[in-house]
């Protein structure tokens, strides 16, 4: 699994957004109870899959002041239907208050790490990695490529800043392959790889003549995948995209490319079911 | 449709979350692009769904200094696979960054009044009402809220601060369905309907004794409905509950309910796929 | 008295903004006081009213890196000129530097509180319930709205978001009142009573014709609210406003309306004098 | 009158927190007006006073989105009751959900404005200036301090960085009254005055032997102001303070003091009563 | 030296924006270190220098989460090149993610401060005070102005309004210099000085005329700043400015002027140079 | 030069905090000057340098509220000492309030533009491009590496997100150079290259031989540099570092290494002499 921390600012951040337009100027339905009730609770998944979301779940309740959490599942683990993941403690009222905002967390990120690890297990063996793109819901991308990451998948770039995929149109406007290429080698930062989506082998062999670092073959035949795969020089990354789903990609993935890319997997969202039980 | 206007201060701020995330410190991609360069450009839709989103795609083109967007569809009409739905002219970096943010927003949103047109139309005639719940997306509660009433839906309450839904654990500590009920309506703004979660039909009349001004039948069998239907006083609004999809949405709605919520609606996500062309 | 939390979130950015206007870059005046000198002070009623703020007072500390609290009023009590309300102790600079703000928040929200506790008291034992209105200090509306509760007043709707309230405009432009009732009614959540400002008896009638939930009697006589207590179906809220004052509020009251609103509870302030005294 | 500039960035963001908390995720009254109606009204004073707010007032509506305003007053002008102030024109949705957040802005600090043109007014010809203080409404400090300078009146302090107020305890803390006075004015900027808060002659002799360059006399007879007066060297700045209102503020300054400041001017409100009619 | 203290509030914000720009989404370089390791690290200087930004630096770890920061130099002390100034200790991931942006702040705020108490060491014993201008970082005013204060210097006006600083163009359009002084005199607050900035000593006799509280001399000749000292009337601040270095700043302070500013000092910056060395 | 795109949002971002942090609550000096007086004003360079910063000036006067500016001079171009590099005409206070504002930012941008303009001329020819470092002014990155490539320099990763570089201390945690290399290769982005920084030739071929992508030469001497230049593999960028300055660089480039970096170029800074001539 991949380790790259998730930082505390994002949590921070996302969370408060999340309360605000939850709780707003406040919760009228907790006016009936007493201030000083003391209740538990524990967070059960009413469906399979990969529990995510943790520190987003403690958040909100530190900023609600105060509730406290015991976790009974980890981070990234598959936790099956009926099973009690978390138990809570802490002034009734708060857990009440908290209660759907952190199931609306734990709910949308356990969804995408569930969909990445059905995609994970499925290629399984072959060395493939399953990646994420910038289809993402808006200003959720950070805590969804964490959870891309606790579903076991692997991150492409965050965004337009932090690497470069090179497409139609980019080289349209700069006159070609070669000097698209030749030109946005010699501006970006050498840290980041230069990478073209292509269409068939006769442009991925234009793109590996011109030196770039990885590709994205689009919607490629499992032949022309398998061509590619043997013609790259080492060094070269291979990512397969377009129309992959949990009953192809196993067949593109024994092709021998690097990583497999699907746009569903954070486009698109079948939450986890959870819900809170009180005791 | 619900005309409740999108508020122009959420537009911008959701708009300059998701350029952020996006852009954040610079598109290395486009510095392959000539300043000087200007494009036009289509967004096709590549399934069929309703239109959602017009005014953020627009902010974001402003907010990235300008771009001409000329709309071929109406904000929540359904548009047909394969038809343009808007016309983008502007400098070509100007809409090679500008083109995810756009997309993600468009496709996110018609997504959602794609599915919510969906149940909508299957109740045609009914009088029962498509409702929404607080089982959003974390941070885009009002954007999806207005993609309901795009798609022809009812907005819920939109959180916890402006309608009183009575659940289970409320009743338990405030001393019993009565004193709840009791203590909310003495203490809640009079704007305020009090609705209160009920399990069967019992509860049912237990609260109508007690004057509630609306119920969310939960998991109620199609028979238990329709006698709440008919025991109900004028004026009390039911709403029915639990595992509702198109396959039964009609014969719920037939039961002469007033409203039908399904969190999946919103907690669920089934991306419109749309797609911009560079002429 | 209402029990609505007030946010921890709303809190927390109204003290920061508070102390941000006042500290901006630094506190020049506690140059001169030594960094380790602490100090123990109080917080002293100079009039009597009713004390109000003090999870802001407590989070002015907290902001300013520290200092300990100890009240010796409850929130929402009547405390006497005179009076002692709270014991501080801590490093002397913060006390100093956090003095103003934290009395300029307690004798605001006291000031209004106080307000309102008056008007609350002279309709003891009627059964009508002193309302806010959205005429508040602006930027302070929910601060404002929690002191009314403190003060034993209720809270009209928080803002246009969540309640309806028809004027005279809505109806002209919607086609007169009933098309505009109906309008309404079918496009906005079913949590939200429709209220409607009328002007006299004939109005009154023609609106409780059309259904609506609640009605804002405005500048009635008194013979006339009475007329409408005696014609009005259960279940419909009657508002009195208009020109009330605690010289009229009680025989307003008399007349068993629900609810008196009055504008100057929040748009007008006498604030509670307080001081604060180094020991 | 005072032309300090009320910068354009802090009347952004009072008035995007003003309409935050007004419209929220939506104004839910005006859905029964067709998006294409468009009207005028006219802001109408309804008690006499001093016009303040314009800037805030065109803000409002430039960031709802566009409607027209036409002013019949000017910032500072003394208005009476019955004149129309302004005319407005856009769409209809737009002034209706504009109405009360303008209105609240106006009305607030038209009648800051208006307490402070009083006070001047009863000064007149005696060469000392009305004052306010830091005890200010939470959050509205900069709009607060312009309307004082709409008023006629004149700013103290805008907080605790930006000029140096000793008052008893910072004395206490730092040794007494001249070294506290040595320490300060070795340590602050030399750009900012020292003054001090004094409570009778002697101090008021002991201050200015130390070398102060203003006095706060809080609480003074009216003899023992004059005292001061004739006492103090030239360049010496100094402000009566302490239970000054309507009725003896010219008393106290034809004493001759160079300044009297009144916490009520800001700490206390009586709103300008405004109303927008529609045409 | 001067002890105006540091808001927390400024402390928070600048190491937010440093973080933040810094880790964005995620440190990728730390996936490579096992969550559960420990560290021990100190920071050393490199360079002989004045050591300060101790608040931002444990700022930093209390944002990332947590380390724990022993220092083993005072803020404002002057420490060798070669010395350890700091012991940290710590989970090893949040260690080397929080490393540059607490090197950049302390070594960033320690080379202004370095820089300052250089000049003022070398006008020691004269009476003269360092002063700091306006000429800044971008967005980090008060962190420099704090620095200027850790190096024994002091400030002058923070920005625009805390202070008057009237030079040629303010002049001409108002009308001439006594018309510029006596209208600003009238408008702004009593607690800010009225300096004006003069050419040569024609000008400096014409503001001491008009009654300024100080001058700016700018660009003067050491004869003639000896001659406005000798001129000045009690009480009037005179600062000398324009060219001046470490090599003429003695000559200049023993002219007898009470501050000498320098723009450089904050304009222009040579970093203290620090290091983390991990143990 | 790269032309990666300088975000709107960051000009934005950036000018309002330099405008809040000067203009604050309000320019007292310019309430001298009618409101109504325009002006004409000069931007002129007073020492030779490389223009940078024409967004962020241009912005400046779009927060303020208008004035207009025609550059003179081009962004990234060399302006001589002397010359006029923009007119500027509005209203006087408008003018007066953003010179320093305008000028701070200018001439930081253009201080660092121009350092590394000398430092890409002495490369001249030699393929080396001059790259700068994660050593910043606190949140001034993204103006400071926008600056960098205005100069001709080129950037190095932005921050801790976007790109890899492994030091001896996460070579440590991780188990050694291969285990690191191995578990980073694994767990970051494809988009990202793996760069390491290396003390000697020995840990160079060692790294070489790990398959990293990039390498930090760090304080290697002329002829190690030559070495790793001749046996490194094709692709592999080799990066110089370690006091490194004017007066050495060219030699450094002529050992054939792809990139220099010197933090020195945005850490210190000598700002460009600018200046703000009324006409």
């Amino acid at each position: 699994m991949s380790h790259i921390p998730l930082p505390q600012a994002v949590v921070r951040d996302t969370v408060a957004r999340a309360l605000a337009e939850d709780v707003g100027p406040g919760d009228l339905s907790v006016a009936a109870v007493p201030a000083e009730e003391s209740a538990t609770a524990a967070i059960v998944a009413r469906s399979t899959g990969i529990l995510c979301g943790r520190p987003f779940a403690e958040e909100v309740f530190a900023q609600l002041g105060g509730a406290r959490l015991d976790w009974l599942g980890a981070e990234g683990e598959l936790v099956e239907a009926g099973r009690e993941v978390a138990h809570l403690s802490g002034p009734a009222g708060v857990l009440l208050t908290g209660e759907r905002t952190t199931l609306n967390l734990l709910q949308t990120l356990s969804g995408t790490a569930t969909a990445v690890a059905e995609m994970t297990r499925a290629v399984t063996g072959t060395g493939a990695r399953i990646l994420d793109t910038r289809k993402t819901l808006p200003g959720l991308r950070t805590p969804q490529k964490y959870a891309v990451r606790m579903g076991g998948g692997h991150n492409h770039r965050h965004g337009l800043f932090d690497g470069v995929l090179l497409k139609e149109n980019h080289l349209a406007w700069a006159g070609g392959l070669e000097p698209a290429v030749a030109a946005i080698r010699e501006q970006v930062p050498h840290t980041a790889r230069i990478q073209l989506e292509v269409e068939d082998l006769a442009q991925t062999r234009q793109a590996l003549g011109a030196g770039v670092d990885a590709l994205l073959l689009d919607n490629f035949p499992l032949d022309d995948l398998r061509t590619a795969v043997a013609e790259r020089p080492g060094g070269v990354f291979l990512e397969a995209s377009g129309n992959i789903h949990l009953g192809n990609v196993r067949e593109v993935a024994e092709t021998g490319v690097d990583g497999i890319s699907s746009g569903a997997l954070t486009r698109d969202l079948t939450s986890l079911d959870l819900s809170m039980r009180f005791a």
